[in-house]
């Protein structure tokens, strides 16, 4: 595939454009831009720019997804999907999500008015991160038909409702049926950054993603017995926080020795929580991570078993309850395998990996076969301010979606797959 | 010792008044009486009528200290105090510290005006458990002459000092130095709740305290990069609460395997504190307690070293912080044998142990020879209106007190030590 565009300079370009529109946000102090918020306006209407330059048609769904149409080579052929979400955390970097839809824009940019056996859709989603409603994946949920009955009657932390807020944005909430797929639907694909340190580690700037691990969150509650600290000797105690803390040691090591599994007590209380008082309960969370499902099941099996057995040798009881359960999601076999050879194609040693976080991808795969391709995150850091790329690892990025879509355009396997939605 | 008044009797109206003093607080809704309260005077009125009517003289000293002089067989002989502290812990029970002074008023009025080779004060300290100013131990420490020089200035959470408080209770804290004990004390005698399981467990109603134990209080930061508990794979991360969990399990092996030693840790709390992100920081405290500084010491030092190995496999720093360090105080020998004498008298079967937590026993002994006896408790259960004492064990303790009194007058070594002051 020829190109007019260097992709090095379109690189740098798309980081320009990230961090200008890390600029539209509701704190003047750093980056906050959530669902439906004035400030996504502004953003809608910076990339709509873009996307009009690059020959898109755009429009805005009543989910308040940003959605600009690159049609194909005939009218009526089937498109594919690239994008991610638009919204960001408190206090964000910018380029979680908002990178995957800019490399989106330029990928049109780069084709320079050429036309493919498909159209391309570029997204960019309303709603992934869950801050203002606290529910994530609201946009990649309009798409595939799976929101909540009742999330139209939610309300934000200012007592704003989701059908409020989405009139307040000049769209019609009845609307939102009309953002689903159609089965004209090829594909989804979404540049996204690793938020880990695995790429770094490794020294290779991108990966492909071959699935989203499923994941499960807990809260464990050992209760015990709270008592004097210096009057009750330790044969006498029921000490609620030594039985959650050598079960904190035991979640560590199950993960150290369970290849792919990741699992984290990232929060604990001790109540009373006074110096001077034996703990009578303690608190913990439990986030445990595997790409496979029946891996994790066991995992989750032997934990619970090993919170029972460290309460009980303490004469503490053990209770959980769980505040989530998702399966794991895996990625479309073949556009994975497009991937890791667009990866090898753009002059990268691929790398396959799971993705420890869900993104919209795992949305989407439920109704288009779909893949992710992740970007080396220096430092592993996101969610922050100091979240970054590398403009090579850009500029690589560029060259793996143009033979992604040299590939998939020269592929009948691919265009001529049995269409769902 | 011939008795009219029958000891099991009294022992109900012991309780009786203790019931009845708990009803002296600030709180409507619990017993609460801090320091110089308004229902610390109330509390004051109400034992005066029984120190009177047993024969004693009463005063309040320059500190708040309620004292009540019933003089001995002769002019200038010296005195003995028998006594604990009237200041309560918010929602606190019955029996800590105002039994002790409750049980010294019976004792005298045992006596039936009978008067012995030394004279007898009881003393109801104004302050032990620190509430009300943040300091505890004022009462007491008002007798042994060291008070901090800054105490005076101290606020209270409402802006009011110390100098003022008594003041407003009608006390001059000039005349402080004039509550100092004189060089006619013989001993301290403390009765009091054990606060803790130990006697229950045995089965036994009294116990004579040898030594009131040493005691360190740090707080441990553990310091380690929070990450993203999905992306972040095992080998990659640096968990400050995984190394605080293996060190709290660390506390409680080597107490466990360390006789006398009771460590705790109460506190715990990992930053960000988010069920999705590793710890990048915890915090966590230890109390450490034994009869022992040697023994305690060496398990500091053990401990210390165990958080930072714990922290170095795991690539997290450790540091820590001393909030209280404080020396074993051994009680008198001669007196701790003639408890345990008194105990057998009484008909009960006596245990000897430590005292786990602080007492005005423990002020008093830097200044004359002190001792305590501790009263079972049932369930271990203090500073909650559960607290309780068996109507059987308070009888057990006033003939135990009534035999020691006994042995102290027929003892030309008790009666012939030197004093000091």
């Amino acid at each position: 595939m020829q190109k007019t565009i260097n992709s090095a300079t379109l690189a740098s370009e798309v980081i320009a454009r990230c961090q200008k529109l890390a600029r539209f946000s509701e704190d003047a102090s750093g980056t906050r831009r959530t669902f439906l918020s004035p400030s996504m306006r502004d953003c809608h209407a910076e990339i709509t720019k873009w996307l009009k330059a690059a020959g898109a048609e755009v429009s805005v769904d009543a989910a308040g997804n940003l959605r600009g149409f690159y049609s194909g080579a005939q009218p009526g052929v089937p498109r594919i999907l690239i994008g991610s979400h638009l919204d960001t955390v408190p206090n964000a970097g910018a380029y979680d999500g908002i990178l995957g839809v800019v490399i989106g824009v330029a990928l049109l940019e780069l084709l320079e008015g050429r036309k493919l056996p498909f159209g391309i859709e570029v997204i960019g989603f309303s709603e992934e991160e869950g801050v203002r409603f606290g529910v994530p994946f609201i946009g990649s949920r309009a798409l595939t038909g799976t929101l909540d009955a009742d999330l139209l009657s939610r309300h934000d932390k200012n007592g704003v409702s989701v059908e409020k807020a989405i009139r307040d944005f000049g769209l019609n909430p009845a609307e939102i049926p009309r953002a689903a797929l159609r089965d004209d639907c090829l594909g989804y694909l979404e540049f996204h950054i690793e938020q880990g340190p695995v790429l770094e580690n490794l020294n290779r700037p991108l990966a492909a993603v071959d699935a989203i691990v499923g994941q499960n969150r807990l809260e464990f509650i050992f209760t015990g017995r709270a008592n004097h600290a210096g009057t009750t000797p330790m044969h006498l105690r029921h000490d609620a926080l030594a039985a959650a803390a050598e079960w904190i040691v035991a979640v560590e090591d199950l993960a150290k020795k369970t290849p792919g599994l990741v699992a984290t007590v990232g929060f604990v209380e001790a109540k009373p929580g006074a110096i001077n008082v034996i703990a009578g309960e303690a608190h913990a969370t439990l986030d445990l991570r595997h790409p496979s499902d029946s891996i994790r099941t066991q995992a989750l099996d032997d934990l619970t078993r090993a919170a029972e057995a460290r309460a009980a040798k303490r004469g503490v009881s053990v209770t959980w309850k769980t505040l989530l359960a998702q399966r794991a999601v895996p990625m479309d076999r073949f556009l994975v395998e497009q991937v890791e050879r667009a990866i090898l194609q753009a002059g990268c040693e691929p790398h396959r990996m799971a993705s420890g976080a869900g993104h919209d991808a795992m949305i989407l795969a439920d109704k288009v076969p779909a893949a992710m391709i992740f970007l080396r995150t220096p430092g592993g850091i996101s969610h922050d301010p100091a979240e970054s790329v590398h403009l090579q690892d850009v500029a690589s990025a560029l060259e793996c979606g143009m033979h992604l879509l040299e590939q998939l355009s020269s592929s009948q396997e691919f265009l001529t797959r049995t269409l769902r939605a």
